[in-house]
């Protein structure tokens, strides 16, 4: 059916690119930028386009920025002692959302992945070392996420910190905010009395 | 955090705008076309610009087409006596999907809704009625939703094509392909029961 309307067929393909995007989300996405009015569809182009041309990465930390450095690097009113190390731009700004971190931040742009052939040059690890050796950091906070590749990515990068004296730590796991402890895994609830604190 | 990158925030409003797609998603999405090639994001922006050129309303049937009228409305191995009425072009190519009817077909694209405001004149229904009086239809199904909106549509068409003499059909009710009728609704088994066939 779709055969005899190409351009149709060319939109659901290249929205269902996106990732969580199915041919069936796509197809309802596509549906609607041909429904929508000329303005709007141009609206949403030159979004695209107008990201495309004026986001880059902060020299210094990586993260999304359009000013080189970013407002994040320099800001006076963070703490230059501590610095805390993120996969990707979206965990910077899941930190932020938080609004209990006032220090520098460094973006990784992934993690140590040898299957999918990521290796440290893949990474932003060399420039991370760079600031930590130029720095005056008293702490690094290695927040890669706690997968697997997150957690190894955090042992290598602590190995690689430790000769620069810094201390070196990780988020800390345990109960989430307003959920029930019925209701919580049981290695969240070991990893929460493990790490118990004075009242 | 996203004010101090305007261009991100617009394309996550812009993207905020599509049925279904809330707050998270569009910002997950915008961050997939900032961290893609120069390229990719050029062929989804060119993919939208070549939509909104390319494609337009068939005169006749006002399904979407490239070429006006539609492969539908050409097509010489099509039925002509059978007319399928549906609301949006996406209802017709879920009947296409289906394989089982080869007449022509009538987009409305939309029903009536009064509290939305929608009477008959924002609808195809004057185009309908002349494609009815000048045709040679024998019967015309009225494929519209079974909302309360589409059922009410189905009933006010009838009315309006109750002159012309053409027999007047609405879709089966019934249990749905490969379901089982323990999980299937209680008014679905009851129209499934009325409606029953011979063996």
């Amino acid at each position: 059916m779709l055969d005899s309307i190409p351009s149709l067929n060319r939109l659901i393909v290249e929205l269902g690119k996106f990732p969580g995007i199915g041919r069936k989300t796509a197809t309802r996405l596509a549906f609607h930028v041909m429904q929508q009015s000329e303005e709007q569809s141009q609206a949403l182009v030159e979004a695209i386009q107008n990201l495309k041309q004026r986001v880059r990465f902060c020299s210094t930390c990586f993260h999304v920025t359009e000013q080189d450095p970013c407002v994040l690097c320099t800001s006076t009113s963070r703490d230059d002692s501590l610095l805390c190390v993120v996969e990707q731009p979206q965990d910077l700004m899941a930190i932020e959302r938080g609004h209990s971190y006032r220090g520098r931040y460094h973006v990784l742009h992934g993690v140590l992945s040898p299957l999918d052939g990521v290796g440290p040059d893949d990474l932003k690890i060399a420039e991370l070392v760079e600031r930590v050796r130029q720095g005056n950091f008293n702490e690094v906070i290695v927040a890669t996420n706690f997968s697997i590749e997150g957690e190894a990515t955090a042992l290598y990068l602590s190995r690689l910190l430790q000769p620069f004296g810094v201390r070196i730590t990780r988020l800390a796991h345990g109960i989430p905010m307003g959920s029930d402890l019925e209701y919580v895994d049981d290695a969240t609830v070991g990893r929460a009395i493990e790490g118990r604190r004075d009242l």
